[in-house]
């Protein structure tokens, strides 16, 4: 079954040239693609490790086969987002190339390569009674991602709920629509050819605020939602659904450089932490120097960052060293200090203690990734005792909070939220549990 | 300081004798409790255990101590609830009588007896790059209760959440005020005695609805949320949420007796788990019997229930040998499959296979806990693999899901959702984990 033919049957899915106008009745078509999920998990939460396997080789082997067909897809969204004047870094982002194509394709085999998280036995003990307890992963169910343009998610996603044995529900920006029907139309048809439910993999129809509404209320049909992108649409989610959501991503991350640091380690960390990419949640916004190692590392530091083409909102002791060290320096003000910049950015303070660091970034930081450079065990361990978020980087770049750097092979997105997840989640992170006790007749007295 | 003169300043913790009237400014007065009890948190989440128990035994001994000013406090709610007429059992779980005061410190002593789940490393690897990694249990922050009649919880929730690292906001019902008002004035003095900061265990100022709706968004001041009670509540809360919610309780639990069962531990597991106490969540509300067995099962079954007088709600099947058995009978609806009734009710029905148990489950289970009596491996592979639910009883009764029985030494409720903790939720459940990677200079290329 091609894209083309799928159109013929509206009430499945989409077709990649259905526009931008949602279905008729669009709760109805959401919840409708949603009970086929469920029904489609049911069956995938017990398939075997080989199975899901070879439907991830089947989906990698069809994106390469029918590259073609997505590529003019992407060609039509790309083309109108050109028209509608957008910013050329996100058209880019948008954009799907051969090679772009052939690494997502790359990006399932590796995700088949990866183990099965599903009947790994988390907890098992006998009871006095004789009870035998066992706490065993299981599939989630139905796994809604809401994200914005880049299509290679809708494939990403897709792979990693299915290995985790869960339907996934894709709901991507407008702008990416007739690429991710594409991208959904090539990977269905590699499910049904393995006999594997096609409605494993599903887009949600529409592209109205409304069928994000539908699908975030659609309680007992789906069992978590994803948000990935900005801040607006997470918080959205967040606000909206009341299907449970694990947040991810809003990084405003911190390198303290403590008065016991080695400065040449904690330039290499912020020059890193701050320039390696500026786009992305793990990022560094925010520099936070001890008073008692200003004067040695901060003239050096800002004449880097300079060279690195960043601009540094200070206070004023950063100030104070800022000209002699031609820096490019405008003053912080408390907006600075709550801003995930992403960009050539940073925030910079100098701090009397570890605690004054501490307490500034219990204050201003969104709990995703934060540094200490220092060579006393003791300041380590009141930094790390001190500091709350998903993950405390201790001599070493915030850059590395990811599910590639931390060996999971793979990551759907990187929580910042405390409830079940907290960091990088690979496919462990997409899994529940089951406590499965078995007896000989045991009653309760 | 005692209840009267905590009264003293209202802004702080309410009276015993506050009545039933929310603060002038419920809004305010609820955050202010919150972002208090989010700096209580910062301070606990760093206290070595010894501390911890310290203060819960300082808790128990005072619950002792004061005994005579709790139990005044609790008259006052129990005439209340007398005068306006509510039903004696649920006045019944409102009274607190000496002995029962008494339970309630012993289990605050167990909960110290317990290890801390603080600083357990759930996982620890060395990356190829020198990077060591450490996933770390640490405390969520601030838990927030809402639950309905039984003052014992309020105890019990401040305990573990204390035990946890945890600070705790309370939020019981309007009936028992007074009597929580008095519960938790005594443990905030246990804590100042020890020097643990007294905002550590809260009351939630006001007894509206608006309390708890302020309580429900108050977004980055609390971190997880756990409803304890009916279905309304619970629906309310989750609903009405935008704190991350662990959704609890409501069990419409099967018994699925197949055509390999033994029938004599399948009648005593059936009694079991639908009398030896009915009020609960992990009681049996169905029963569901393969047509190969029915003949042999549900005559002496139907005689057993009618002898613990039960009433079944039965399908035609089962009504076939309700008059010999001298069953207390009445013909099932749809309404009988999806009720937790509660009570000395049990909705039955005899099924042509396994799958059609299984079948049935899925459409109308809440999720909470299954049980299958079965002698065929087989079959008991196939049930644990099709029925999704929190916990899955083989051969044994539905009674054992519980954190008692499964040997946590203590539970703060039994999650039905699949975020974060599933299935009865001891101390590990509430805690979260931070990432502490560990290096000597390492940057990402």
């Amino acid at each position: 079954m091609t894209a083309a033919s799928l159109a013929a049957d509206p009430t499945r899915q989409p077709a990649a040239d259905a526009g931008r106008t949602d279905p008729p009745d669009v709760r109805e078509a959401v919840l409708a693609t949603a009970r086929r999920a469920r029904e489609a998990a049911a069956v995938l939460r017990a398939l075997p490790r080989a199975t899901k396997d070879r439907a991830l080789h089947a989906i990698a082997d069809a994106l390469g086969e029918r590259a073609e067909e997505v590529l003019a897809a992407n060609r039509q969204d790309v083309q109108r987002a050109r028209d509608a004047g957008t910013d050329p870094a996100i058209v880019d982002r948008l954009t799907l190339t051969p090679e772009r194509l052939s690494a997502i394709a790359d990006a399932v085999r590796t995700v088949a390569d990866l183990p099965d998280p599903v009947g790994e036995v988390v907890r098992g003990y006998t009871l006095p009674n004789g009870l035998e307890v066992r706490q065993v992963r299981v599939p989630f169910g139905v796994v809604g991602m809401i994200y914005e343009a880049r299509p290679n998610v809708t494939v990403d996603a897709a792979a990693l709920a299915l290995k985790s044995g869960n339907a996934a529900l894709l709901r991507g920006s407008a702008s990416a629509y007739a690429s991710n029907a594409a991208l959904v139309a090539v990977m269905r048809d590699a499910l049904a050819a393995v006999d594997v439910p096609a409605d494993a993999i599903a887009l949600v129809p529409g592209t109205s605020r409304d069928s994000v509404t539908h699908l975030m209320t659609a309680r007992g049909l789906v069992d978590v939602l994803i948000p990935r992108g900005g801040a607006g649409l997470i918080t959205s989610v967040v606000e909206g659904s009341t299907v449970p959501v694990i947040e991810t991503g809003v990084g405003n991350c911190h390198v303290y450089v403590d008065d016991s640091a080695d400065p040449a380690k904690a330039l290499a960390i912020l020059l890193n932490a701050k320039t390696q990419r500026v786009s992305v949640c793990n990022t560094a916004e925010t520099l936070l120097v001890h008073a008692g190692i200003a004067e040695r590392f901060l003239p050096a530091a800002l004449a880097a960052l300079r060279d690195s083409g960043v601009t540094v909102h200070g206070d004023d002791r950063v100030a104070a060293y800022a000209e002699s060290a031609g820096a490019t320096f405008v003053p912080a003000t408390d907006t600075d200090w709550e801003q995930e910049y992403l960009s050539l950015d940073l925030a910079a303070a100098v701090v009397d203690s570890l605690e004054d660091a501490v307490g500034h970034i219990r204050r201003w930081s969104s709990g995703h990734t934060e540094a200490i450079v220092a060579e006393s065990t003791g300041a380590v361990r009141r930094f790390v005792a001190g500091v709350d978020a998903a993950a405390i980087m201790v001599n070493a770049s915030t850059r590395f909070t990811d599910g590639g750097e931390f060996g999971f092979g793979a990551e759907i997105g990187i929580s910042t939220q405390k409830l079940h997840a907290r960091g990088p989640m690979g496919l462990t992170e997409l899994t529940s549990t089951t406590y499965i006790v078995t007896g000989d007749g045991q009653v309760r007295t």
